[in-house]
């Protein structure tokens, strides 16, 4: 009789993002004449830069062509984009093999399909808040899971406890839910702890494209020794709005050996068996983010959202609330004023000023009593949202 | 310390290809004049037919304004294209239900993904030979894996023996490499003992589309109670030339229960948690094939390569030689002529005719002795294929 993978029954549900739809038809049907302002969404709302779309157009007109048209590609990616892809690391003097970069649909699966190679015997850290796809993927593999505490006091940036054995540490910097970006002597202890723990980090470096200091780091290969222990996993989704078009990579450097076994070649057997590769066409869209001209346009992009970050970072700045990110990053994280808890807020923020957002509980137990923003809305909604957002704490407070 | 799935290290290597294409830089080294066809390719050559290039266009011109912009879409697919699938099954009269439909980059991904969701506990069951992809994706995950031989006797068609308790049942028809098909009453003995055995059958459907026989069954939903006991998967690869631009589906009715879990929602939860669905610009593409000016371009495509293969099999009638497929399908599996094994007949159709295929041991032991011809080549590389074969079997019987 056929069995099923009993630890999906192990799963919780996801519920974050249904009950905040919920919460919100509730106001919209109570509400049919407000306008209200979504906050919340992790979504690009920019269109593609014109290099990407010349690309696309060029590549479809190859597909028409029997002389020119590609059928089956590298399951792992075409060399064009691999060498661009180093290129471009090369450029930030971190230095990589053409066969340790892997192309793919994106940061989502390269974070799941890693765990393939990995035996459901190790131990996993992963910080608490955090995304939650981190969690489930193991949790469907009934993996042990341990939280690192991010909180208040540490900035949300929890550091390694030597007294904790893990085996597979799960760090994502600039942070998704709350902003936090990790510096070099940060992530230099945790490449530390990972060598002398034996294990692996899987380093989630999908919004490093906002790091706008240049004394933070954007790689963990900025890090001393990582490519020992470090595995990065990278998007063009946030970087160049490819949310909707696919287009993510990881770098398994061949320095990465376990009990005599390199990651590198186990993941090339992964994606050969398991995929065949990305589609040519998206292949040469994500090869014209690397060019000079591909790169000007999408940090116009870039740029806008890093505008309203500031809008917002200004508002809570003006009021008072204790926040992480919006400087080096697209998301502010942000402490529920009137001790309210995550729930409450959102309710109160979506009650009196019509503004919708993310309840940081959605993201795990030190979530509780936080709030996410996001900056990719438009400049005016920002702009108001934040106008509102003063509004009623300046009326509460009365 | 990190441990990796040890499971990896069971794997064959997968030495097939790299073996064919070591001996073609042999030949093409010794004689750099000669000419030589490969007719062992399982690409298509073809190119995209216009509505699809046209779809293309329109998705990737939507992508370069806010107004029509689209970032995120459905984990499963759009419900465009989703429709467009079932729309098309009705056809035929099948009716699924569009939450039944997921979306997905290809059948090899799915086929992998699918596994997922079932404990490492069952025992399979694969036909030998077989696409090496159900073999290893297996052997990862540690499964036990019972062979069901196909061979001269069975027509290369094995049916269900009551004996052997199997879990997860593998069948692909039209079948790659035999390309030997089911008739209704063989799918309905295998249905039925997957019911009996409370068993799952994984069908492979992604050469349906060669299938020329009114009264040979195109989808495993064509059999009685197949809903109760199959998931089917199939791809635009083959169908519509999207071997390089990459779109599958897989067909998980609700009615598919085991010990009171329906595997719909585990596949829509492994489906939610692991990807963030398709390319858009591909989808538009996908729906596109769909429609009747779509299916009339790619059924030009796939006349193209069915007349291929009836040059194949008119010249293996002519010189006696034994094959199953061709008829149905896009592949010729032939019994390799004077006791020849599989890689000396390759070396014997190399070194005399300069015609490079597949040998058949590299689908499995009862792969031994025959040899795969595939029928995407050019129709002038196929008749002159097809005349150096004659010649060289003449030559030969001298």
């Amino acid at each position: 009789m056929l069995k099923i993978n009993e630890h999906y029954l192990d799963l919780s549900e996801g519920f974050l993002f249904t009950e905040i739809a919920r919460r919100i038809d509730e106001f919209t049907a109570k509400y049919p004449d407000r306008d209200l302002i979504r906050m919340g969404v992790g979504d690009v709302t920019l269109p593609l830069c014109d290099a990407v779309i010349d690309a696309l157009h060029k590549a479809v007109d190859e597909m028409k062509d029997a002389a020119t048209f590609r059928g089956y590609g590298p399951e792992i990616g075409y060399e064009f984009l691999r060498q661009a892809i180093c290129d471009h690391y090369a450029k930030r003097n971190i230095h990589l093999n053409i066969d340790e970069v892997f192309v793919s649909d994106g940061t989502k699966g390269d974070l799941s399909n890693i765990l393939d190679i990995l035996s459901r015997d190790n131990v996993v850290l992963i910080p608490d808040p955090v995304y939650p796809v981190y969690v489930d993927t193991n949790v469907m593999e009934g993996r042990r899971i341990l939280f690192a505490n991010a909180d208040k006091e540490n900035n949300f940036l929890p550091m390694p406890d030597r007294s904790v054995d893990a085996d597979i540490i799960y760090l994502c910097s600039p942070n998704n839910p709350t902003g936090a970006v990790y510096g070099y002597d940060q992530l230099k202890a945790w490449v530390d702890y990972a060598i002398e723990k034996d294990a692996v980090i899987l380093f989630d470096a999908a919004y490093e494209i906002f790091v706008a200091d240049p004394d933070l780091p954007r790689s963990i290969y900025d890090i001393e020794d990582a490519e020992k222990c470090a595995i990065e996993f990278c998007s063009l989704s946030k970087t160049a709005g490819f949310t909707g078009v696919r287009c993510g990579y990881s770098v398994v450097p061949h320095t990465l050996v376990y009990g005599g076994i390199d990651l590198n070649s186990l993941w090339m057997r992964r994606m050969t068996t398991k995929c065949n590769g990305l589609s040519y066409i998206i292949q040469r869209a994500a090869e014209a983010v690397f060019t000079d001209e591909g790169q000007a346009q999408i940090m116009e992009n870039i740029r806008y959202y890093q505008e309203n970050a500031k809008t917002i970072t200004g508002a809570l700045d003006e009021l008072g609330i204790w926040y992480t990110g919006g400087k080096n990053s697209p998301y502010v994280w942000l402490k529920c004023p009137f001790d309210m808890d995550s729930w409450a807020f959102f309710d109160f923020l979506l009650e009196n000023a019509g503004v919708a957002a993310t309840p940081g509980c959605g993201f795990g137990a030190n979530g509780e009593g936080f709030f996410r923003l996001s900056s990719f809305s438009s400049h005016d909604d920002t702009i108001e949202a934040m106008r509102r957002l003063k509004k009623v704490f300046t009326d509460y407070g009365k």
